[in-house]
């Protein structure tokens, strides 16, 4: 069942992302949180904290754990999250006498979290490698016919000539500073969390700065002190971004659209959608669905900040919040870089 | 794959609802599609527009017709909507000499919002249902301890004694104005849409408006003049109810959540989630779920107001802006409902 | 000072409006409370519960009372509300030994709600007047050039032909529902708010009734039963409303600006803005600042609905947040009916 | 007038701040705007543009010039911005043989936008300032009291104990974030606007680069190639910090707001808000109002990215709602932090 866009069988082809959503599919998800508890047994064996044989059996099991889907189902709607189940699951799996040093220290949301961390660097580097793309097609197109005469305009009508190249200066300039962004969001965002029930690592005595060292080292994420249980600003800072680049590639969306209309025909689309009532039609599909997720996008951004109101040391309402968006705004972004380096590609 | 919590296999237990997932699964919509078309077939048939062989022959192969996923997907990225490859899949499947008379005066716009308002039909029966269970378990609760001294609490400090009664008066008030907003506004919203190209039914000449008022009478819905092609009021008044909903149930999540506090106690959960650091932890899962299905609700409701800037006749931006909030907002809403029946059953 | 462009000396006379800044003043707000105040007096004594001296006391003191700024903007600060400094004035005014008997039983959001319904009543009025005004103005477009040949347009491109007349109907539908929506409203939004401490009248006993009904009646409101200040739905609701008038009348700004471009010239602008680079253009001000104030209230609405979250009694931060908005957002759709108006007489 | 609360003589001393709402004021943006005119004409005349005495004379006029209000404001009105109308006047009072080169090569967009990043510049020196001083503030309370025995709260319930140290650590570490930021930001939004009509200073031959140089400056802004006109990143990624800012706030006020609660008594407020109702109530109205603050920042972060759909080479709707957000977003953010320090210090 496909209540959204994004997992729509049809529609998805259009507005979503067959790699974003892969990032962000069940199987993935599991396969994060069962190599955090992987990483976490291997970092407190290496810090003495259980036996070398428990991490060893618990990297073991780890590595086949299947879940079940419907008991995962029934614990997230009792919990409110799937890791009491499935640390359950793995104890049982691991069984004595390693099974109670599963997830020893952890909580929830150390699982949740770093998981998420572990899915968005590679979808990151995806994402930036699109944005050399889109940065390309725009070159390319400049190369190609930056010389071409265009009427500027401003506020819908005819102000003074100019050439293709300037508007496609306006589309690329962007682009660069997207990467320069993500440069900088980086360390803020790609970090460890481990901080057990409230934070302080109170399960480990004085083990837990030196477990988080070494666990953030085997996932190869940032430092995790302080612990970001409860401040979210580097989860909304990355949504910023991504509404960033969704919006730059909105207005080029709507330019397209507006350079292809039949009196003016500034642009020619190769292709472009047919219409059921009118074949011969050549509908601006992508530059539409572009704005479509630029606008999606900058509401949803909205909505992630709102979750910045996140109190004491969690909040399930402020948490589960940034689930129902950033997982969909991630994979408009990528949908829009994807649609917009084809559309580039066909003008 | 499951980008969004709604579709997740796990997640969607807690924030996502079965029926109305069920209402926006792609075979769901197919079929509503199709029974579109064949509505059509026998109201043109009806008015002597087309032959009545050729509507019995398009009603048969509506009533069998499976579509292909990986074509329609090709069609959805292509042409932006799935009709002209449907509408040419049908035709092929009725062959000579009916097929010419599929799809004969509508356009892909009519046959999306028809199909979504076949849906939102029962799917607003079933909210209303809802409601009507949230105003009972209100009831009930009120019926069983509304006497019950209670502190009442104003800017988060206790202020005067009332009773529970007071509070539940607050919880429940709203439910019964849903009701009677739902019956304003159905009328406004459950209309078919038929214009053909441009909204004017230019290829029926002047059958057209007969055809509409046999064709709304096939289908149970309220008359199509003018067409809503490009106004969107109807569907964006139905997302401000669906976030009315949610967020007055948000209000309750928020109050059972600082209700339940430990100090505080004035509530207490029968059961609840627990903790992979605390399991003997009872946490306000269902409470605090409301609490976000509220505040997403409400920035979505942003976002689809954003889509009334419908330009022209047909904008392909802000239509496909609707179908990625609409689907959302009312499977939210419906858990909002199933929730908040359970939580205060649980109190 | 002026952050918000409704308020600013210049801009406001784009998007601002003077009939509705007019409502929200400072001057307005406190002479709203005031006759709150006054009426509240007449009804206590009508009901036998203060002396009918008191009552004249009070009434002719609040026909007078001047307040002084800095004393209530010190108040908004430590308070949050202005009321609690304003009955001190009030009943320093009043003096022994009637004092004692101003704002009994009234609490401080029964002021500011009131006060605000108050004013709501008459600026809805006013927006409905608008709102047949520009139902008029589209009308009489229609009358004197609907017949006019114009090519539709889906998707940003050429359809099939039809007439002005088509695209008009598609302009004036929405403004009728628009009215039907209000009268559906009115009732749910235009109430007296009158609860005391907790929204039980506690301080009145069992005259705390009669004294709501009284007190509604001279105020020309609806029945106050149950209070609504914790359950906003009415207020949401009213957003909602101003939103899609808003928006539907930014679907006409759109349509403008397209209509207006140069090379398809389908509209000619009477007037419009000029450029200080490019004496000579004509821009479609109007046009765009609808577009504009759509998604402004598009936006706003969001936020208003995450108002919606109003925890137990009264909400300090809720509460706060709907001032941000509501005023804005009033103003926002008042300027789009004058800038629909203006726009289309200039066509 | 005051429609918004951050103009609104008594509530912009709780939401609104003096100093923000200074930059945004009319006179200090007609003083900026000036501030450019003057700055062109001497870098024009430094480049051999225009004669020295030119530039001279309209230095002049600049320093001294007192626009009419009701003219500016029936130009907003009719043009959309100030700028043509307050050239005339200048060109009016340097007059002849001058006055013909005034803004000469510039376009309205150019001095709205330049004069927008001269106010900005101080104002984000005064934000940082007070955010080193919301930092200090936390500090000192860790230093005073960071020992305490505090219990962890996750979900809304008791966790484990921890000390009042780790919540601060939540509260505070942002704040260093929010400063790097700052500094990421700051290059790429600080920068001139001066494009001419469409980007390309047509009118200034190959004189444009040297004089946008020399622009650049004069004015203590970052380089203005290529022009950002239509590209709106830089604007978009301040209203994300902005929000980013606010909404930390908004976790601070909101824990406050529940350690305050009498059952918890965790904080004790030395002053807050009374009542009209119950005089005797401390409300904690600035913790409150920093959640307010902070949702409301969010919404209109939503907004802003809806501007960043900027189409062509100026959109006439994307700019101006974009006036109607950053000077909100600006002020509530610095009344956040107003707001903070105040509270904090009074823990």
């Amino acid at each position: 069942m496909t209540v959204s866009p994004f997992d729509h069988p049809h529609l998805s082809a259009l507005v979503g992302d067959a790699d974003a959503a892969a990032a962000f599919s069940a199987e993935a998800e599991l396969r994060a949180m069962l190599d955090f508890e992987a990483a976490l047994a291997r970092a407190e064996a290496a810090e003495g904290v259980i036996p070398n044989e428990a991490a060893e059996a618990i990297e073991a099991m780890c590595a086949g754990l299947a879940p079940d889907t419907a008991l995962l189902s029934a614990a997230a709607r009792r919990d409110g999250v799937v890791v009491p189940e499935l640390v359950r699951m793995l104890r049982a799996a691991v069984g004595e006498p390693h099974g109670a040093h599963v997830h020893l220290g952890a909580t929830s949301q150390d699982v949740v979290d770093t998981a998420l961390m572990l899915r968005l660097g590679p979808l990151l580097e995806d994402l930036e490698r699109r944005l050399a793309t889109v940065a390309g097609a725009v070159a390319a197109l400049c190369r190609a016919h930056g010389d071409r005469p265009l009427i500027g305009r401003t506020r819908m009508r005819r102000a003074v000539p100019m050439t293709l190249a300037t508007r496609l200066d306006g589309w690329g300039g962007p682009l660069g500073s997207h990467r320069g962004r993500l440069a900088d969001l980086r360390p803020r965002l790609l970090r460890l969390q481990f901080g057990g029930a409230v934070g302080t690592r109170d399960a480990l005595g004085d083990k837990g700065p030196a477990v988080a060292v070494w666990l953030a080292a085997e996932l190869g994420l940032g430092p995790a002190d302080p612990v970001w249980h409860a401040t979210r600003d580097g989860i909304a800072e990355l949504a910023s971004w991504l509404s960033l680049v969704s919006g730059g590639l909105g207005k080029i969306g709507q330019d397209v659209a507006l350079m292809a209309q039949d009196e003016i025909g500034e642009v020619r689309l190769k292709s472009g959608g047919g219409s059921s009532a009118m074949p011969h039609k050549v509908n601006p599909v992508a530059a539409e669905a572009l704005v479509a997720l630029a606008r999606f996008n900058a509401g949803m951004l909205g909505t992630m900040h709102q979750a910045l109101v996140h109190e004491q040391e969690r909040s399930g309402a402020a948490w589960t919040l940034e689930w129902m968006c950033l997982p969909q705004m991630a994979t408009a972004t990528a949908a829009s870089l994807r649609l917009a380096a084809e559309l580039l590609g066909e003008l």
